[in-house]
């Protein structure tokens, strides 16, 4: 399998699972790599109750990366973050994660709630308070209360286990519809390693990594600055391509800490085996995040396919998965190619309308400027499936294409963000 | 009053009513202004029955301009018209108007259609083919039927009168919820001349120009390089400063004729007060044309301030502007300024989180990184109203503004949009 990844269209490179390497997904989620222990704990910060916080933790110091959103209104814990990746140089030892707050647009109390959240975890665990990750989701414009964190903070840390993977991914949830958990072996000829990952999206999902919360592990014993590439050539081909609502969040972030447990090391020969290996739990994840978009009824893969440019492909998926004509139409079983042409025309990248072609699942609906308006019907019986497959090749002179996943706009979206608060 | 234009980023104009010069509106659409004629007739193009074509008839040759969509897809009448303009050196003698059908992505043979229409027109009423400019709006993909054409466009030439100007507007309508037309006339030291407008929209409303379709005229006497120079100013701050649902269409476009029948001579001395009146005109159908936007409830303007340059004022209000986030909370009366900051901090523009200022009618929600959150009970009872004025200051480190016009997102509009063809 060949990605094409286009980060910020200054780099393309094509990840090819290696010769001799095998993906199997395993049970485990999280805490299938070896060296992590998890814990999930109501805290009190949800109204309505329930698991709201969860703490990560490597057994040892582990490298460590993270892809944050690139919204200029960027929340508190993101920040807090950022400062503690730069000063440990990539390293990090837990993670403390909170639903039902985002702790964005908070000030500077805001601030010093994340940083306080770091220093609990520190003292609870043992480790340097850079050494900390924090994240936070939820209602923008309130304080997180730093009371809660505290007592959560230590419940978690006594309670930290193998098998608390699974309230992990609970924990995280804000309008989720289900939870989001999977994880990988890879197997190279240097030995095995794993791969594990957990996430929570809902609205506010869109490019660039700007989109929801994810949290990854491996017990691969990876360079901090290797682990950082492969983390941003994944989220680029997975998280980054995937759009519900067009909207970015304050608060959007993914880690991806490395126990290196397995002793696997994972170095420029490996790389490909760890970047595809990423691809596959990043790829589950934010495949589950558009399934459980808000409203959602169908899962949509848009390809952008005849592009000059891999810059050009992603750009055009983009604008059509994004397009409220299509997603509508596709809500409503309308086989209405001549809006996937409109959404393309406007992206602003090479393509002729004279050369452009349509397909709709197995169905070509328009091709080199004639449309094949009897095939419609058939079309509409495809649109009726929850997995909807579409590519418009956009005739730019080029063979590059990229692939976005997005949802149908149902009137249920409209319900449920126009009483969000309410 | 002042506007501040920004044409591609390019060019900034400041539009000042200049003294001496009043503006008052006046009866008679697009027949208000001397030496138009216009009809309306039922061509047999919409299934349903109704006006579908109208034929706008100047006396002699007039001055002309156009803009038109930027979608890459465009459609046959785009394509003609662009080509007759190019070919009369900016005159025209005729608009043929038609809905139900909008001849895009049909190929040689729509371009075929499109032509035939003009050399319908211009036998009629005989004039040159390149002095008569073609429109179409209504379903992509479809042919247009050339005999309905031809004898439609028999019919109008035969009909032509001052009266038929709010025929027209209902003949060029689709799924608009009502008609569309205005008129004003332009006092200056000079002496008085009209501008007058009607204009369709509904779905596939955003910038840039690349919106709807409107027809213009005013019997200044302009010559064509100033009255495509003083449309552009005009469009820029109306037609392309409004959003319904960020998709564009293939067809949109907007005429303007001038006849000079009123004498009054528009020079470069004169050109404030053209644009001030063709602003005026264009405003009023621009915003006419979001108030009516498919299931919209809510005519919203959205004022970015505090910008460090136009272009990041105008960018970050259509960011904001097409949220899906902010525009369902419009929808449902939630005072939601989180996803106003939200939505401002993805614009990509100059931004300081701890600078914003958010106010919704005349209640300030967030400011300088607090937030007022006991005033959002009042908020929310101004946005009951159906005008709602909001304002996002950046932070930006300037003080430039630019306000563009939205509409709230409802769940008829998902309804209306999914079942479009059905």
């Amino acid at each position: 399998m060949v990605y094409s990844l286009d980060e910020h269209g200054d780099r393309v490179v094509k990840i090819v699972v290696p010769p001799g390497v095998t993906i199997d997904h395993v049970p485990g989620g999280i805490t299938a790599p070896r060296g992590f222990r998890v814990a999930a704990c109501a805290s009190g910060i949800k109204k309505a109750g329930g698991f709201d916080l969860a703490l990560i933790v490597s057994d040892a110091p582990a490298s460590a990366a993270g892809v944050f959103t690139t919204n200029k209104a960027q929340a508190a814990p993101v920040r807090i973050s950022r400062e503690h990746l730069a000063a440990s140089g990539g390293h990090a030892s837990a993670i403390i994660v909170n639903s039902g707050c985002a702790n964005a647009c908070t000030g500077p109390e805001g601030l010093a709630v994340a940083r306080s959240s770091a220093d609990f975890v520190a003292s609870a665990i043992g480790c340097r308070a850079d050494h900390v990750l924090v994240a936070s989701t939820g209602v923008i414009g309130v304080q997180l209360d730093v009371d809660k964190i505290r007592k959560g903070a230590a419940m978690a840390a006594r309670a930290l286990s193998r098998d608390a993977h699974h309230q992990a991914a609970l924990a995280i949830m804000t309008t989720d519809r289900e939870p989001k958990e999977t994880a990988v072996r890879v197997t190279t000829p240097a030995g095995a390693f794993h791969i594990g990952g957990i996430a929570k999206g809902a609205g506010m999902i869109e490019p660039h990594m700007a989109t929801m919360l994810g949290f990854l592990t491996t017990d691969a014993l990876v360079d901090p600055s290797v682990l950082r590439r492969a983390l941003v050539d994944a989220v680029e081909v997975t998280f980054n391509a995937i759009s519900v609502d067009g909207d970015t969040s304050t608060n959007d972030t993914v880690f991806l800490l490395a126990s290196g447990a397995s002793t696997v090391v994972v170095d420029d020969g490996a790389y490909q085996a760890l970047v595809a290996g990423l691809i596959e739990v990043c790829g589950m994840l934010a495949r589950a995040i558009v399934r459980g978009g808000e409203g959602a009824t169908k899962l949509v893969s848009i390809t952008a396919s005849g592009a000059a440019t891999p810059g050009d492909a992603k750009r055009a998926a983009q604008v059509i998965a994004s397009s409220l004509l299509v997603k509508t139409a596709i809500h409503g079983g309308d086989p209405n190619w001549g809006r996937l042409v409109a959404a393309a025309g406007r992206a602003g990248v090479a393509f002729d309308i004279d050369r452009v072609q349509v397909r709709v699942g197995p169905i070509v609906l328009f091709s080199d400027g004639v449309p094949y308006d009897d095939r419609a019907p058939e079309a509409a019986v495809y649109l009726t499936g929850s997995e909807i497959d579409i590519e418009v090749n956009l005739g730019g002179g080029g063979s590059c294409a990229a692939t976005v996943w997005t949802c149908d706009l149902s009137a249920e979206y409209v319900k449920i963000n126009g009483a969000y608060r309410t």
